[in-house]
């Protein structure tokens, strides 16, 4: 289950994790992950379990999984094999919401008094290892809570956000390590689960130039449709009008610099450049790719 | 002047185009698009001229310029070569925030009664071509106004506007033309200043692959902070700190999968892959090279 869960509100409180596990919002009773590679992480508890952990509230800077000893200290290296760091990254990868509960250990101003609170969904922005606090590697993952998130209490919106909603003039180059990061959006990609199947039959690899993006802890694609949503196009958003494409073709198709015809054979600039590539599961709409086709009469 | 003219808010009326003028608001006197290929669109005016244009407040399908005989007919083809029309593209390509004006002559709901009303500030989210109603080849340009742009007079948020704000489990899958898309966000590009000097030093072509995507009306790139900026990483926001690349490898250089050595040299999985072009103007602040190197240690 990622995302919200039904019936529990943000800044709902429990006394203890089994409450938590009970609702839903936490499942694992004693791992600060929940999820797997393959589903991406459902939720965390961020309860001052590891050291290097930071939280400025509406931006968290939250420790991996593993390498503990029973005190609590680092003892060994950390690993992206570790189903709840692979889980973070593929929570990164895909865009995925996740859980965010604080428990009473937290050791910031945002901590609950008692007990456990879910304060809402963040995103994954970021990660990366480093040299923890003991001399061991550790992973980190950079979390920011949606515009959309109340603040837990005592928060105020922190300096190192960035703010989606607010498009603007951007500011002055040259200003080092500036108090508020101001900035507009280039580029959206949305995910869905109508995307998410399509991405899986294909295993992440583009069907039009067979690249797929191979990182630490994971696979990257992006899901495309043929015919645009909403007007003037109007597509469905169905898995016939999803391909599964690498970001570089990704926006080569968007703004017709790639169509296709109705033999799935590929045209760029005019020229033949390869053909489709399909899988048993995925018949593509031949109407969807008429219709973008037709969108880039010149 | 791209984005919020100061001192002018939302829901400012003009009485006469002269006067939009003279506010900065939108300034040229008679083309409906202010902008050029170079600088992007700063502002449209949606005035009811062109007939295949379609207004549902949030979400606005604008058709692009020229092509027109005196009586408001499309007597030729519209071509991406118009300077307004090549502006709306670079807003597109560039993810630039467009100010939109509407005139009492718009034919919809939102239109103002008498004058002109500025309506805020929206971002162009596809574009293409078709056969418009009189037979002639026209470019529409699809607006969405940003999260944070009040809703003009009459209007309640259009069934086919996505909502970036609100993350949640997404739909179900097979289900065609569905009234209202609910979207997560797998990836996010952000634009500013600084980015957009790094990607004109070095015309949109890739440090890293020598790719440049090339789209009908402009051509495409990312700028990439080498250290991230926000926490754990708080790189600074400086050219120094910023890569042109295409989305391909910057999905990999964000991600680990590409690093740099001190000498420029590009390490893909362990292997020599290349060597980061420079530019004579671009020179690379090598402390963010070995951050984004440290951060990847496995």
């Amino acid at each position: 289950m990622i995302g919200e869960v039904p019936n529990v509100e943000v800044g709902q409180e429990y006394r203890t994790r089994r409450l938590a596990h009970e609702a839903g919002v936490h499942r694992p009773l004693q791992a600060g992950i929940c999820g797997t590679m393959r589903t991406g992480a459902e939720s965390i508890v961020v309860s001052g379990g590891y050291k290097d952990d930071e939280d400025y509230g509406d931006v968290i800077v939250y420790t991996g999984h593993g390498g503990q000893d029973g005190a609590g200290n680092q003892a060994s290296n950390q690993s992206l094999d570790d189903a709840g760091n692979a889980a973070l990254v593929t929570s990164y990868l895909e865009g995925l919401p996740v859980r965010v509960l604080r428990g009473y250990q937290g050791g910031s101003i945002y901590a609950p008094k008692a007990g456990y609170r879910y304060d809402g969904l963040y995103r994954v922005t970021n990660y990366g290892s480093k040299l923890g606090i003991d001399g061991f590697l550790i992973w980190q993952f950079r979390l920011e809570a949606y515009d959309s998130t109340p603040m837990p209490p005592n928060a105020q919106k922190s300096d190192t956000s960035t703010n989606l909603t607010k498009p603007g003039v951007t500011p002055v180059a040259g200003v080092e390590k500036p108090e508020r990061i101001t900035s507009t959006v280039q580029r959206i990609v949305r995910s869905s689960a109508v995307k998410r199947q399509v991405k899986a039959w294909h295993d992440n690899r583009c069907q039009i130039c067979e690249t797929r993006i191979d990182v630490p802890g994971g696979s990257y694609s992006e899901g495309a449709h043929i015919q645009a949503l909403g007007s003037p196009h109007n597509g469905p958003d169905t898995t016939g009008n999803v391909l599964c494409l690498c970001p570089n073709c990704h926006v080569m198709f968007d703004a017709g610099a790639l169509v296709l015809e109705d033999d799935l054979t590929v045209v760029r600039g005019g020229q033949l450049a390869g053909v489709l590539r399909t899988h048993a599961q995925h018949s593509i709409d031949l109407d969807c790719v008429r219709h973008h086709r037709e969108r880039w009469r010149m």
